[in-house]
């Protein structure tokens, strides 16, 4: 009998030879018509997988991360069945499950139309209803490439296996069969709701340089009730989508002539942002942060001392021919603040006393990313980032990571984006050592520290493998967008590695010489990024003390005009600076709805009455018509606001 | 006979054939002793010249530019002739005079040692005294390269006359020809105060890729006394040198493995220029400018459209193969913001309704420079400019150009350094049109444009031909710095071109579409060269408001070190943010030593009495022992200071 561990710590004993399902049914046939997947001993496996061996398993379900992986993942099967049926000559790529759904590249004649999605969708709706058992079988390479033979997509894939001795597994549901690691349901019955979304083109393995292949995204859910509620939150999410908003609102625009990747902030965008670096500027300055100004480009030389050279060269621009680094003067532009940062440290000797040492930047980074990945201000080839360096002893450390958290905290909370964000403690990945300097027993050390530091700070957090940075683990602060996408907003790092790689040294109280503990850390994170997440958060209304315009100045006719000039100058004079007024010669109400379209926090009304009496009708963009108040009451309560950063 | 106009209006009359050095003569003994060259019609000529035409002469002297040129230029041959002498396997390249000096380049067998510069010296002394006669003559080419026979460099040079027809001038001086234009002085006689001040390695035509000569640098006056006063001056300079004590103070450092032209901001020095980017953009939004934010770098379409690939290609940083730019996707760094402000500009259509649009950017730019050319904060691959762009229709160019040089002279008298400036008018040069885009009678309406706004705005101007930008001519804001090298700090162009190539256009009242005009316009320069100019200015010593600490606070013993500490909140809680406690053990003596050596503007001395009375002993490091103050009043009198920005 074999002992198996459940979560919660319960076991149950089970024969040698009992698979998940059979378990999982013993335990609960509610939770057995909701499982898609398990997980034993950490490995995310199918339901049909034989126990063999004393383990902790877990089954999952669509609510976990992975067993929603699973269930997509069955459904990207299903839509491949039905495209197999509806076009008989299709070639299979791959169909992967993703954020928020799935999706299949298909080699076809011709791109898929909207008819042809409704058509694909109802076929699968058909597989689903015939409950098609799903089978695992596994072949060894010449079996696997007979079976594959008419499919060269399939057999690319094949190839890469071949010579290793590996077994392939493949998957098959009725006439359909894939090549497939798995896992997936049982039958074809488990799925519930589907939503075939959009067709694209797509290159083969995301190269250019590869054929162009038709790829159908879709979605799907165990309820209709969760698939309609999805889908009428993701319209809500397109009105708010910064790509499209930012546009609309002339915060941002982008330029065929200058490329992808590469947004232009225009005079509101750019206002917001300056405010914010602002923000951040003063805020790190009063916690002890020294501000730099670090060149943004270097030579090879000092990429070849901070690992970026080997590890890190494909995402760097190289100005001019990076083979020839080892003959001529080879500069590239950088893609981490890191190294510069240190120069300034290097400038001269350095004692305990000096430290911690606290580094700021406002730093421009860049990287070399294919051009189909670029997305508004988001997946971007340059950007800008609240960027420090802190050098400290080894006693030091714990508590000056304590105090980059708590800025973070600080920046997320004012901002508002606390409440949306998780942590995700990054690591390396033991199996792939390659993309790592340092050792095992470093990596072991540093990610023991910080997990102490963590653990101690009673951070909650999901362990990320093979999310580490090169030299070292991350504290990754996770925010997820309108879109429900998670992204990687702000990271503190740990590293013991590079201070010795760069000569960087302190003369300890007793006289010794050191290498200091480098925290590397952003307080805020990209400012592109930042301006994207409050476009959606806000729908393009950002707070008074951020907003681009503050106060729209709307007289009622033109006796009025010179009173709204002296309004502005009134509020300009009491430090509110983003004041307009609208002269056009126009019916107040559609002034006043054109300045609520633009987002404009406050619109200050001022017909003949006001204008006698000194006063302002006020209309604010969320509360609307707040009544008439003498205009020093409103600087009064405008000034306020400006100053809490109220939301 | 000959009618010749002499400065003033004056008319001579003199046999045709007459001398240069005659009609001085003539004119005055005492101008004849002085006179080092004469204009004739504008043109520079040798006193040797004979006159043939009715014409206007100005004879020069070492008070004019280009008088004291023809008398270094006359040194540097007594130079090379003294070299000639003691170095007999010399070959001789160039020596033109210089701004300040001269020298000239030599192929010898070794570096030039102090000693070999005193005996040079020494030998030009001799040669000086004995008065020789300097000859003019002309060759043709073949007979130049058979004089020249022996001198490999020489031959070069007149290689580039082959072919020309043309005659090849030389001049004599006892033992020693040189191949040179001239003009020079008659005798080595005319020369008084010489000086040898350095020798340096230096490429043949500037090129690492040609053999490394040694170079002599010199300098020469008509006095003693005038020689000793500028030795002296240049000991105080480099004093204030700001790539001596810019180091010195840790305002930056530079990094070999970043590399030459690269400095790096370390936090007093990134903290002056944050202050004053903050001071800039404030000002320029209260003048209203429009903030925008643009893309580093552009695909090479880009370029192509403004023209920079064509005439700029050299100094821009290609990321990758400039000569692929046809086939695929080529990025290169900006070397100017101009294209990148136009597509916000181009972002939605215009009316004159929008006009002006002043489109402001702190932007940093990056110029591929030879390593040779580095230095300090001056010469540099990578610079920040507070740039600016702004649309305008013909009828509002000349208040927008005089509203842009208000604003630049508003910069530079609250810097302090308005005194230190001149004006230039670049314009083209129609001797080489290749390096311009625009047609003769575009750059004549241009030009003449700007002649009528700057002489209506009355400004006093010299005229630089061949300085105007390729697109247009500028009015350049030229400052000298300690050593008396001038530069451009400031520039204001008038652009008729681009908005046509570009496609930017606006819908006139009368509803036509029109190219608006555009000003090309900085309003402090660079921020890396305007803090250099700044430390020389003040020799390190920032106006309260600039400087990167601005208050330290010194207590006497222990007993006074948490008074000190309440000082300095109280301090920051009045809005002084720069304000520091040295907690040293050192005596009084040391610390206010050490804080006048890292010149603090303040220093605030606390004993027991000060800080049992709540007062504060205050010490001017310009002005020294101000006495005792209660803190209040400190606090009030340097509030004052900071915000008046008194320098």
């Amino acid at each position: 009998m074999l002992n198996i561990t459940l979560p919660g710590g319960d076991i149950r004993q089970v024969e040698a030879g009992t698979t998940v399902e059979a378990l999982c049914r013993d335990i609960s046939m509610g939770l057995f018509r909701a499982a898609t997947a398990a997980r034993v001993d950490g490995a995310v496996v199918d339901l049909r997988t034989p126990l063999t061996a004393d383990c902790a398993v877990e089954i999952l379900t669509f609510n976990d991360e992975d067993g929603r992986k699973a269930y997509r993942h069955t459904v990207s099967h299903i839509l491949a069945q039905a495209v197999m049926h509806l076009f008989p000559n299709a070639k299979f790529a791959i169909g992967p499950a993703i954020d928020n759904g799935y999706y299949y590249d298909f080699d076809v004649e011709r791109a898929f139309t909207p008819e042809d999605l409704a058509a694909i969708e109802a076929e699968m709706q058909a597989i689903i209803k015939q409950e098609l058992p799903i089978e695992r079988f596994e072949l060894d390479v010449a079996e696997a490439e007979k079976l594959m033979a008419d499919q060269p997509y399939k057999l690319e894939l094949i190839a890469e296996h071949a010579g290793k001795g590996e077994k392939i597994s493949f998957y098959r549901q009725g006439d359909f069969v894939d090549l497939c690691a798995g896992p997936h349901l049982l039958t074809t019955g488990g799925i519930k709701a589907v939503k075939l979304l959009s067709a694209t083109g797509a290159y083969w393995r995301g190269s250019e340089k590869n054929k162009m292949l038709q790829r159908i995204y879709g979605t799907a859910f165990p309820k209709r009730s969760e698939l309609d509620a999805w889908i009428e939150q993701q319209e809500e999410a397109k009105k708010r989508d910064h790509n499209k908003l930012g546009r609309e609102l002339e915060l941002f625009t982008t330029s065929d002539v200058i490329g992808q990747g590469l947004p232009i902030l225009l005079p509101k965008g750019a206002r917001v942002i300056q405010l914010l670096q602002r923000f951040v500027e003063d805020e790190e300055q009063k916690r002890g942060w020294l501000l730099t100004k670090t060149p943004l480009m270097a030579k090879s030389d000092l990429y070849k001392i901070s690992g970026h050279w080997d590890h890190y060269r494909d995402g760097m621009f190289v100005l001019g021919d990076a083979e020839k680094a080892d003959e001529e003067e080879v500069f590239a532009l950088r893609p981490m603040t890191c190294p510069f940062q240190y120069q300034a440290y290097l400038n001269r000797a350095r004692s305990y006393r000096d430290l911690p040492m606290r580094l700021a930047e406002t730093s421009t980074l860049f990287r070399n990313e294919a051009s189909g990945e670029m997305h508004g201000l988001i997946r971007v080839r340059q950007f800008t980032i609240s960027e420090g360096h802190l050098m400290c002893t080894d006693e030091q450390l714990k508590d000056e990571f304590r105090k980059c958290l708590e800025l973070c905290t600080f920046m997320l909370q004012t901002l508002g984006l606390y409440e949306d964000v998780s942590y995700r403690f990054s690591q390396w990945d033991p199996a792939n050592t390659e993309k790592y300097i340092g050792t095992p027993e470093q990596w072991d050390e540093a990610q023991g520290l910080m997990k102490e530091i963590l653990d101690d700070l009673g951070i909650q957090y999901k362990v990320g493998i093979g999310e580490a940075a090169f030299y070292g683990p991350k504290l990754d602060i996770q925010i997820k967008n309108v879109f429900g996408k998670e992204d990687t907003l702000i990271t503190i790092q740990i590293d013991q590695m590079l201070a010795k790689t760069f000569g960087m040294e302190y003369v300890a109280k007793d006289g010794s010489k050191k290498n200091p503990c480098i925290i590397h850390r952003t307080s805020i994170g990209c400012y592109e990024r930042t301006l994207a997440l409050l476009i959606e958060k806000y729908a393009g209304a950002f707070p008074l003390w951020l907003a681009p315009e503050q106060i729209r100045i709307l007289p009622i006719t033109d006796r009025t005009a010179d009173k709204a000039a002296e309004i502005q100058a009134a509020l300009k004079a009491a430090g509110i600076e983003r004041v307009e007024v609208d002269y056009d010669n126009e019916k107040i109400g559609y002034k006043i709805r054109r300045a609520q379209m633009e987002k404009i926090p406050y619109m200050l009304v001022v017909g003949d009455k006001e204008a006698e009496n000194g006063e302002v009708a006020v209309r604010s963009r969320k509360n609307g018509d707040l009544g008439t108040m003498p205009l020093a009451d409103f600087i009064a309560k405008a000034t306020e606001e400006i100053e809490n950063k109220t939301l």
